[in-house]
C-alpha cells in the first residue's frame, strides 16, 4: 500500500526545486524504464501497476499511479532514481563533438537534442543553467532513453565556450554553409534558444556561425532538426 | 459581449469531428496570427482581448479567451479561419519534391515537418489520414506559420504512390546512405510513424530505402529530424 506521503513524495518529482532538494527524479513508461533496466540502470525504487511485466520494488494501484504520474496518460511503471549530476571536467570541450545549448528552452527540443546527440555519437552535450530541465519527465520522454546514454553538463555557457579549446560554431542564419564545413574531429556546435537565438553573453565567445541554407519561407528551423543537420554533416565519411 | 453558444463553438474547434462539421478551425497566438494577416490571410473572426494590437472582429475578455483558448495559456488573439480541403491534383507528385508521411501521430512533429518542408522549399507535404489532423492547434502552432505556406494534402498513401510517376524513397534503418543519394528533381520522401515505421501498405509502393546512417546509441531518429537531414541533402548545390 501506497501512503500518502509517499505519493506526495513522487508528484512533487515534477517540480525541478523539489526534483534537487530530494536528490531523485522520475522516469516513465514501459519502454524506457524496460530499457534502462535492461542497460543496468539503478533505481531507488519501481512503482508498477500490475499491467508491467518487469522487476517492482513498490506495487501500486492505477488509481494510485494515475495520481503519481507526471503524465495525463499514466503508464504501468514510474521508476524513482537519483540525481547525479557531475561537474563539466576541465580541458573536456577540447576533445570530441559537443552540442551546447544556448538557452533551449522547450523540454521536448532538449529531450529531442539528446537523441540526435546519441545517433550521431557525439560526446557530451552541455546547457546553459536557462535550458529546459534534465531531468523533467517530458525532458526524459522526448530523450526516448538517450538521456542515459549521452553524458551531459550544465554549466554557465560563455565561460566554458571562451576557454573551449576547440573551435566553437554557433548556428545563425547568416554564416558559413553547413555543406561547406571542413571535417572537425574536435568542435563545439552552438543551439540557440527557440525565441531568440544565441545569446548576446555567448556570440563573443563563437569561432565561426554555421547556416543551414534557407530555400523556401520559413523563418527559422526547430532547434533539434538545426542541430540534427550539423552534426549529420560532421559525421559523415569525408 | 460573447455569447455562451459562440464560446462553446470556438472550444468545439478543438476537436476535429467539430472542426470539419463547421467547416472551421482557430489559429492562436499574436506572431502566428499576425504574420498571417500581413500575408492577406482571411478569416473568417478574430476574437482578441484588449492586449492585442492588431485587426479585431469580436472584443473577449481574458477570462473568455481562457475558456475559448485550445492552450492551458492562453494568447492574446484567436482567429478563425475557413477549412479549404483541396484533393491532391492527379499527377502531381510527379513534379518536384514530396513530403509523404505514412501515420506520423504526434501533432508537433507533423507541425514541425510543414516548416521544415517551407524552410526547404519543398513543393507539397502528403499525409495519409491516420496522420495527426492538419488543422489541429498543436499542428498549427508547431509549425510556426508555415501551415499556410506549405501545400498539404490528406489521401490514401499507398494508392497516391504507386501512381507517383517519381522516385518514392521511404526512411528507414536500413537503406541507401542519404549521403550517396542522386541529385532528385523530382522525388517522394517518405517518413513512418514514430512507433512502428513504414507501414505494410506503403512498403510496396517504395521505389528505394534511404538512410541516415547511425554513429551511436540511439534507436531512432525523431521523425522530423529524419525529413529535415533528408531534405537538406536533395536540396544542397551539387
Amino acid at each position: 500500500m501506497i501512503t500518502r506521503s509517499e505519493l506526495q513524495q513522487l508528484r512533487s518529482l515534477r517540480d525541478k526545486r523539489h526534483r534537487e532538494a530530494l536528490g531523485l527524479y522520475a522516469v516513465e513508461g514501459e519502454k524506457i524504464v524496460g530499457e534502462l533496466l535492461a542497460a543496468g540502470h539503478e533505481f531507488e525504487a519501481i512503482y508498477a501497476t500490475p499491467a508491467w511485466g518487469g522487476r517492482v520494488t513498490r506495487p501500486i494501484t492505477e488509481a494510485d499511479m494515475a495520481r503519481a504520474s507526471h503524465f495525463p496518460t499514466p503508464s504501468a511503471v514510474l521508476a524513482v532514481a537519483r540525481l547525479r549530476r557531475t561537474d563539466l571536467p576541465a580541458g573536456a570541450l577540447a576533445r570530441g563533438l559537443t552540442l551546447a545549448l544556448d538557452g533551449v528552452q522547450d523540454p521536448g527540443n532538449v529531450g529531442t537534442i539528446l537523441r540526435v546527440a546519441d545517433w550521431f555519437a557525439v560526446d557530451r552535450v552541455l546547457l546553459s543553467p536557462a535550458c529546459a530541465d534534465l531531468h523533467s519527465a517530458k525532458v526524459i520522454q522526448a530523450s526516448m532513453g538517450s538521456f542515459a546514454r549521452v553524458p551531459a553538463f550544465v554549466a554557465p555557457l560563455a565561460a566554458a565556450l571562451r576557454e573551449a579549446g576547440a573551435p566553437v560554431y554557433g548556428c545563425a542564419l547568416a554564416g558559413t554553409d553547413v555543406h561547406q564545413l571542413p571535417a572537425l574531429r574536435d568542435a563545439v556546435i552552438v543551439i540557440g534558444s527557440e525565441g531568440r537565438g544565441l545569446s548576446a553573453e555567448v556570440t563573443p565567445a563563437l569561432t565561426g556561425v554555421v547556416t543551414i541554407p534557407r530555400r523556401g519561407g520559413a523563418e527559422s528551423l526547430n532547434a533539434a532538426v538545426a542541430a540534427a543537420i550539423v552534426c549529420d554533416h560532421l559525421r559523415r565519411p569525408r
